[in-house]
């Protein structure tokens, strides 16, 4: 396993990265999921050495006051090494994705010309506190045939070089090419920069963080950067919606984990529904401790029973990721679809609905990752989707939109077969 | 239509071309193939006005001593003419890649999951010289339900601008909202910045020129650019190659149309087969006007019969584009293979054999677009491969791999239905 250190410069880390690639990308699913599971049993095997590796990050973490919320995220115990362990082996259990013909046809001079999905090659992973993606990442790489730079933050340094070493160790004697899962150890500026430009060794970057991670990517990357935008996600109640549905649906997409981008930020409700609608939603969302900001209309029609503020128009814009909602009443379905159009992030949008028009024009309209028709926005997830364990969701078009599973940590190749055709 | 101008901003001419990209993502396949169709009359009927625009930009491009080449580049005739409109025709008759269901399935909660094409919404092309691009990247656009904004080189202004207006006029006559073609029509560098830099108003930008082109947009794109890279091809001939076949695919490669990315650059024999390949293959190369140059082997192997010059490390390395190409004599196909993957560039690579087990190491651990056994490398193209008309060839990963058409123009959105399901 490649580990930057003071005398190993990242360009060095991903060249012996790059230099794994080729065999891993030929490795048998076999091979794959045998160093999966053996990665698995080592965590659990190896927890003391884990635990106390995490302990040195827990001791500097209090020393930096870096807060609880944080001092959380960093902590491992042998329960959350085992869901890890058991994550690994979550992931060998799924189909691999190379090798799979995604389409195929024999031309009329009968070569046969067919697109294989094949690994990208060296995929880098950027992230923040949790160590645990040390192993999740790791394992999405290995299974896609994908070898993988890791640069985990500062703070995690120890857990995420263990973690690595970890499983460097157990799937290189499962039979995978050493070198295949590398870290990045210095967690600064300077490493994210060079790691962002080498062209050529590593295929596509996957920030997991925050906005400040993606922006000081943007800033400098010449390497192809997959961005998780955020969810400002909306639900759109049509004058047609089975309201008992639309309440659990919008309490579900706002309350039963607010922090996550998936969940609901706005709720829009037609001007025939709001009447009996919005009484009803606006104390259902105050008994769960919801926040309500609302437009002139939404606020006059919810009555006098709960507190409910003016929406502005940064309001609409705005992904909370807590207990607040955006409420808004439209005249039409179309308003609801602009609106989305012109706020909206195009991660996860919702109709409830009992009309077949406005499910297909909603479907249409609204340009989006996942568009929903009397379903929670909270089902975007690779998990959810049936697609294994998801290394993030991507808002932006190219190549991957919605949940980023193994599958999307694939290209293809076209192989072309015949004997001796020449282009006339 | 919109038109950049010295009072219209590029970013102006981007916004309109994003208001019409909703509505023309929604437009049915019939009304979207009239338009194409109504594209292609109006060219032909409209011959005069375009003849007249083209013959100012000739006459400037004399005055500009642009050249012979690229003179005949911007010259336009009643039959190329002719020849653009039939694109138009053939783009109409592809299948439409907007709705197809790429995949789908229901999870166990009986939600149905599906993946649905759709087309991402504004791509931009710019282009050097050839007018004809103006007629095929709008075909391309239109008929995989993209707005485009097409960019143009300043040599071809009058051209552009006339054919960019035919087109959008015959389709905005058919249905197809204002605005779905537009032009900018500056051909400076800051144009260029202005246009690269429309994040969330363009969705994706394809060059279709030069390295310099290239090397303007890689400066200052923040919005995703798909790159046709050079194509620096192989051929390996394997120790049981038919040396029939071999020599036919090597002359088909090189000579058949020397100046595209998919000719033939490098000859890799394998050192059972060069005694006896070499020699017939030097005089046949010799005999179609072929520069050779090879290794130390390679040249005596070839004998003195033709004239045969040192290759040094940069003949290795380079798309000659014309009638020359690199020869070295490889002592096995993991020596080839291990070539390939330090010079090539991703593009078409070809083995000729016998061997089935050569056949699959070579398709296995070649990483390129497009991978060849016993076909020639120039099969490489959308025509060719039943795709219709083509944007380019990519040989990046991201998204789009080898040949650019109309699928290679859409996204996709997970559209999900159910009766009310909320996540536990």
């Amino acid at each position: 396993m490649a580990i930057s250190t003071p005398t190993i410069s990242v360009a060095d880390v991903c060249l012996a990265t790059k230099a794994a690639a080729g065999p891993l990308a030929a490795l048998g699913s076999d091979v794959k999921d045998r160093a999966l599971l053996a990665i698995a049993d080592a965590l659990v095997a190896r927890t003391p050495e884990i635990l106390a590796a995490n302990a040195l990050d827990l001791e500097a973490g209090r020393a930096n006051e870096i807060g609880d919320a944080l001092l959380d995220r960093l902590a491992l115990d042998p329960q959350r090494i085992a869901g890890i362990a058991d994550g690994a082996r979550a992931i060998a259990a799924l189909p691999d994705p190379v090798g799979e013909t995604i389409d195929g046809h024999r031309l009329p001079n009968g070569v046969d010309v067919r697109r294989v999905r094949v690994p990208f090659g060296v995929v880098a992973v950027v992230y923040e506190a949790r160590p645990n993606v040390t192993i999740d990442a790791a394992a999405l790489a290995l299974k896609s045939g994908n070898a993988i730079v890791l640069r985990g933050s500062s703070s995690a340094i120890h857990s995420n070089r263990v973690l690595a070493e970890i499983a460097g160790e157990a799937a290189t004697a499962a039979g995978v090419p050493a070198g295949a899962i590398s870290l990045v150890a210095g967690g600064g500026r300077e490493e994210l920069a060079e790691l962002a430009t080498q062209d050529g060794v590593v295929d596509l970057i996957f920030p997991r963080g925050g906005e400040g991670l993606k922006n000081a990517l943007k800033a400098v990357a010449t390497v192809p950067v997959i961005y998780a935008a955020s969810g400002n996600c909306h639900l759109y109640v049509d004058a047609s919606a089975d309201l008992e549905m639309a309440a659990a649906i919008l309490l579900n997409g706002k309350t039963q984990r607010p922090g996550v981008c998936n969940a609901l930020e706005t709720l829009l409700v037609h001007a025939d529904a709001a009447p009996e609608f919005l009484p009803r939603a606006a104390q259902l969302l105050h008994g769960a401790g919801v926040e309500l900001r609302g437009d002139e209309r939404a606020r006059a029609l919810a009555g006098p029973g709960v507190p409910f503020g003016a929406a502005t128009e940064e309001d609409w814009a705005t992904e909370y990721l807590a207990l607040t909602i955006a409420v808004k009443v439209v005249d039409s379905r179309e308003e609801a679809i602009s609106h989305i159009g012109q706020y909206g992030s195009g991660h996860s949008e919702a109709i409830v609905t009992r009309s077949t028009e406005s499910a297909r024009a909603f479907q249409l309209n609204v340009d989006a990752a996942c568009v929903y028709v009397n379903v929670s926005t909270r089902f975007t997830d690779g998990g959810e989707f049936g697609m294994g364990a998801e290394i993030g969701n991507s808002t932006q078009k190219l190549h991957a939109r919605g949940p980023i599973g193994v599958r999307e940590l694939t290209t293809f190749k076209y192989l072309i077969e015949g004997t001796g055709q020449v282009r006339g």
